[in-house]
């Protein structure tokens, strides 16, 4: 009879297993994180079970107090781990019972595995997602306020790595930020379906003993209760919508990062990432590596495509560890804004040139060729764009006359963008108060 | 000069184009079913420049009047293709300028293509998603109303497909009906992100010509303005959000046909499908195959890992059309009760016999010990576990008395899992009326 | 200056680093187990450098004692990892260091990080991919002799798990053999693009100091060298391929398990598992889960979608306690020839009974037809097809004769599938005779 | 009874089938490229057939006539679509009956439809591999061609977007191209699973019929024959392994479109692709964005994930389209020597300054150190790194004598990698030689 070992299903087996197997089996390496919770669980049920008549009220508090000696063990690091503990309730479970005795045996009363696990989980994912969603307002923040400080800096605005138009370097920023806040959004929403109770749904046919699942709703404060137990104890979704969130967020991380290696490179030179959140080479001695951004794109690939509870431990760290390496990287962002002004060329005004066109009356398809032909012939002569005579331009449209010299002032060019989301002052000014008031609904 | 192709950035080229390439970059094939929503934003982007003093009342009414006249020929048949045509864009536009001429050019003032597509696509999945929505809850209402008329049929709850414990049939449907309401809450919250006003954004910086962007909100009904614009032209989290929806949507959708595929063999025997939503075989004269449920199964997989626009579309339509199926199957499936409660074994009642001697007083644990004994003895005797005489079972344990018969009632141990969220009757009452709730409310 | 701080990049860096940051690019924890053939490249390399004048004889021999008292320290387990220490490689070094002083720092002489991780991952993949072949063959092997012993069990062949044609049990067997040897034969091939030598290409220009690349390569017993310094130290096709390796493999495995656990339910009853590769259920005293079955099948999905290091230490893991599980599984499995052979039933021969007809003269299309009227004849009087009268049968065709009678023999129907490839006894023992000789092909 | 609609299974069936389920079900759409192959596989089987005895010569004969008839209307596009013909293949059989009758239902005596579709796949698959092979080749050699052309050219190698190394612009083109010689290597091994005969497996049992299988390879010019029945009908490792190579491939192609659309930009300008793979904006005229190099990046994602016969059609003309444009992007491509040497700096030289002290001694790692101190200096004078005097680097270390001028020279400094695979001129040319001579083995 096998039952010595301990093992849950202790009562019918009478072969051994095969050793490779057991090893295959076991998570306890990946799930100590949840001792806490699954201490909380625990006490949760057993206050269940007393209220069902299940437990007397001194079973009851034994069981109480055990479940604290357990958890202060955890805490103290003194918990000793044993190899046959397969998983962390495993664990738990064993070590009540050498602590408090047959009485331990009582807490499983009507308690599926699958119930505890998947109630431990929720619990762990509840508070970690609290933890994140701060972190991530925390970087939105620290991106507002630098888009705030430096509304002032002009810069060339990209499309297909091609300069295209002047736009303000806040404006850059906020792109990035605004698409934080649809994160921030999702998680909140997330978070909400993760905080559903489903303890009392027992393997799968529901609890048959009674408890009061309203109670452990109560006691472990969750929003609502799952309405069916075999749905209850199998359904993931919450895990996948996790691991989906954390791949959308860490696209966009991975944008801005891949934004930041370009502009830092030699021949961008716009910024100039902090040591703090660089490295060298062993090899080359001149080489400074932009690393915490490459880490943070090469992070991305690791979220995608799992989903399981070790897939949402490791995704939780790298989401931390990247959130904080974000706001880390963009607080301490050195910036060249004489580059950058240096960057804008007259070429980026061709499309002002049109508009100039289009308020003389020209349709804008035919304002988009002239303009067109304008870059062509300042090409073909070597010339910038806004070195073109008057009397060459009139060549390409008598539309042209001497107020086409207004057109090559960047400032006027990026003023002129004022329609909300624009990169005009005033619109700029706008988005950091839409932000910023979005983070204040979604911290409420 | 390439400007006579009529190419949107005529005036700059002098190269030709290598004719790969064009076909390369062509998308007109997938995405001419845009047509509709086209035109809708063009007529409102108009009413913008009107507003704004770039179009004069005349002209405005002229590229209306052209553009329904677009949309007529859409809707007729009648719209001609030209082989130029790149997109649905360039072929709507194009065209107009045929039928009203130069102040068809006027219309793209200070709207880039992206700003144009992006606008597109949203309306086009704020359509779609309202239908499948709806799809999605008349399936959930099939499941339901068939849930309510089959309360009383019980069959075998399985794990790891092991005969795990009796449940009504009805939990079961429920188990799968609740999973799709998450779905249903899901692509609401998508919905409303879809529902976001991109147009006014231009190629990145903005739009510098003061067009109202609350009014082209008004005029396309969209529920909220973008706030970036290099994000708004760029961003597609609604596509990938659209994606996953369906993904989760199609697991549910996928477990549930496995479920049926299962319970539809000859060894199961406990459903028949329809033969509305069954094949034969090419080869094999007797075979009845349940492709609709195995298609159910294989277009899951089609719907991961993909974030293009021909994605999106195609991933609707196979979302609708399985909505359907799955509504169908559902509503037309016969089931053999007679089957299904000759499933039932005393083994499944092990639980309830560990429970008895819990209810005696025995620690959980020691009962499930004693419960797997009894499993084991009965095995090793080649007898049904309700078989062992009360003698036998007092071997195991002296708490079993003659009220042991008791247990051996598939329909009083159901009964007993009356917390909610479990099997007996009342509880699957609860789960009826609750998913019903949540169906009017997500309707509203 | 932080050169104090030991890290490789010493000279230039002026900031402190992020600790975030620091444990962000720790990857020690998961790549220690390169120890061993970090030290391989290293003496290796001592040699190359000794060759080319850049170490004396004396220099290289200090060097390899001291690299050989590493390994021995790794070996038993006294080696001490230093909080610094952010991967293997920088661990060694320190070490070295530590036992020979100054000369260690010339180890690394033109040789770059990333020269030196490649050629690692490759030492370690190769030794790991011989490993995991000689376990794949293992399970093939016991596959093989499995069906040869089992030749004369008949028993349903499902297509879409609706009861097809009666097969014997050993060609069932055989068709995942036979997967399973082109997973073999795949994962030759990925050895030997795996068995190429990189070391010797700097950080992307290639070595400049006059080291022997044929004697490195002669040294580590690799089969080729790599053609271009760039891409030897950035590419890693050969870990994509092992991943698409363990993923087909996994999905072949899978594939098989699915029919295991199907094939050993209650239902079905053909076979069962050993107890040494079940569990049982914490709640349920009766359960005995196929665990090992849907591990594998779980483990599936973990091994696609990434392509980093850490991934292929995990997935060669999980490989290798999959393919022996697998393996246990198959040689201790027990089934039940008698359920198997009560599972054929005569509509299975509706096939058979249309080559009856064929075989008379009737075009095969409509010979199905013929034989589909028989089965819905059958169906609506409620009989077994092979109870059908002549006379019932004439009604369909008066082709059908006395002999027909002969049809209604399982043994009979399966030994007219001699094509090569068919379930006929002559051709099962053909495939065992091809997958054995494909066997000793590849472990040649 | 249904049977006069002509479906494949005809006898059996009662109930109509939902219109939704049938267009579900029909591939028509997308298969009917497939008509060539399936004749084909036809006519081979047909020869089967008749050496087996079961159809006369004249029975043959006749249908080999209405086959190329059926062949004949397709080539001509008169061939018309049923919409009841769900898949290509009951469109032939449909035809073919109407042409030549009854005699047409012998055709499919004992051959499954999955046995037809798997032989067409492969007929299919092995004809286009074998196109793609070529157009990759040509693709290679359109690069090597290059890469010889101007291997005197120099240029910075970079690593992590940052300055590394002086190399040779043909290494880098050679780094991609040896890259490609490993998807050319790989497609030959899917080539030859592909090229595996299936047909004669029947449904799972096998051929009952006496159809020599050998016969069929031999029409169908197969190297070789499916071993088992079951595995022969169900697998579609082939396409995996077909999909994978696409991905790999396609990542090959999207890192050199990377690096190409950096090296475009205004900020690098070392390249500039012709007007031919480019196109404009429609919003910006100025704007001429690389379309060709991002839709290879973009449709890189495309080919991931997905396991069915639409995606082998659709990733088939992806990567046709692809590389014929890569090979078009690539001789087409205009290259700016000048701006490539001048940017080129004194600092990529700090490796070469490490390894000038290690010539006089020094271990490598401390003169990693010395010259990461020296580029220290330089940066904080403001100077480059060749303007240090003698003396200031003399501070640095003693072993610094005037000598240490002919570092300075890049072209000094490249020809000293001239290990295999280096960037030294000969290394090239190595490289050269060894991708030319893997080209002609792949040819032969």
């Amino acid at each position: 009879m096998a039952s010595e070992s301990g093992k849950l299903w202790g009562g019918r087996f009478v072969g051994a297993v095969d050793p490779i197997m057991e090893k295959f089996n076991a998570s306890i390496a990946y799930d100590r994180q949840l001792w806490e919770v699954d201490v909380q669980g625990s006490k949760a049920y057993s206050r269940g079970l007393q209220k069902a008549g299940l437990l007397t009220k001194a079973e009851m508090d034994k069981i109480l107090q055990g479940l604290d000696k357990v958890a202060e063990e955890w805490a103290q690091g003194t918990f000793k781990l044993n190899p046959n503990d397969e998983d962390i309730h495993t664990a738990n479970e064993r070590r009540l019972k050498e602590l408090i005795g047959e009485t331990a045996g009582k807490l499983h009363t009507g308690r599926s595995r699958n119930d505890q696990v998947v109630t431990d989980l929720r619990l762990w994912m509840r508070q970690n997602c609290s933890t994140l969603s701060g972190l991530l307002r925390e970087l939105i923040r620290t991106m507002v306020d630098r888009a705030e400080a430096e509304r002032d800096i002009l810069f060339p605005g990209y499309t297909h790595l091609q300069r295209a138009q002047p736009i303000r370097w806040s404006h850059w920023i906020l792109s990035h930020a605004v698409a934080l806040t649809r994160d921030s959004e999702r998680l909140l929403q997330v978070q909400k379906r993760i905080n559903v109770l489903p303890l009392g749904s027992g393997a799968i046919a529901g609890n048959p003993l009674g408890v009061d699942r309203e109670l452990l709703r109560t006691e472990l404060k969750f929003g609502a209760i799952t309405l069916n137990s075999m749905d209850a104890t199998s359904e993931r979704d919450f895990v996948a919508e996790f691991l989906f969130w954390a791949s959308l967020c860490m696209t966009h991380l991975s944008r801005m990062a891949e934004d930041l290696i370009l502009y830092g490179t030699k021949e961008f030179s716009f910024v100039q990432l902090s040591d703090a959140y660089s490295t060298g080479s062993s090899l080359m001695p001149q080489k400074k590596n932009p690393d915490s951004l490459e880490l943070i794109r090469s992070k991305a690939g690791r979220v995608f495509g799992r989903e399981d509870k070790e897939a949402v431990f490791e995704v939780s760290d790298t989401m931390g560890a990247v959130l904080q390496v974000a706001t880390g990287v963009i607080s301490t962002l050195q910036i060249h804004r004489e580059n950058m002004v240096q960057a804008l060329s007259p070429d980026m005004l061709a499309t002002d040139l049109a508009y100039y066109l289009v308020r003389k009356g020209m349709p804008f398809r035919q304002a988009h060729e002239a303009s067109g032909k304008a870059v062509f012939m300042a090409e073909t002569k070597g010339v910038p764009l806004n070195q073109l005579s008057l009397k060459e331009l009139q060549t390409i449209s008598p539309l042209f006359a001497g107020d086409v010299s207004q057109v090559w002032d960047y400032g006027h060019s990026v003023e002129q963008y004022a329609a909300l989301g624009g990169t005009a002052r005033s619109s700029v000014d706008w988005q950091i108060s839409q932000v910023r008031a979005l983070l204040r609904a979604q911290q409420a």
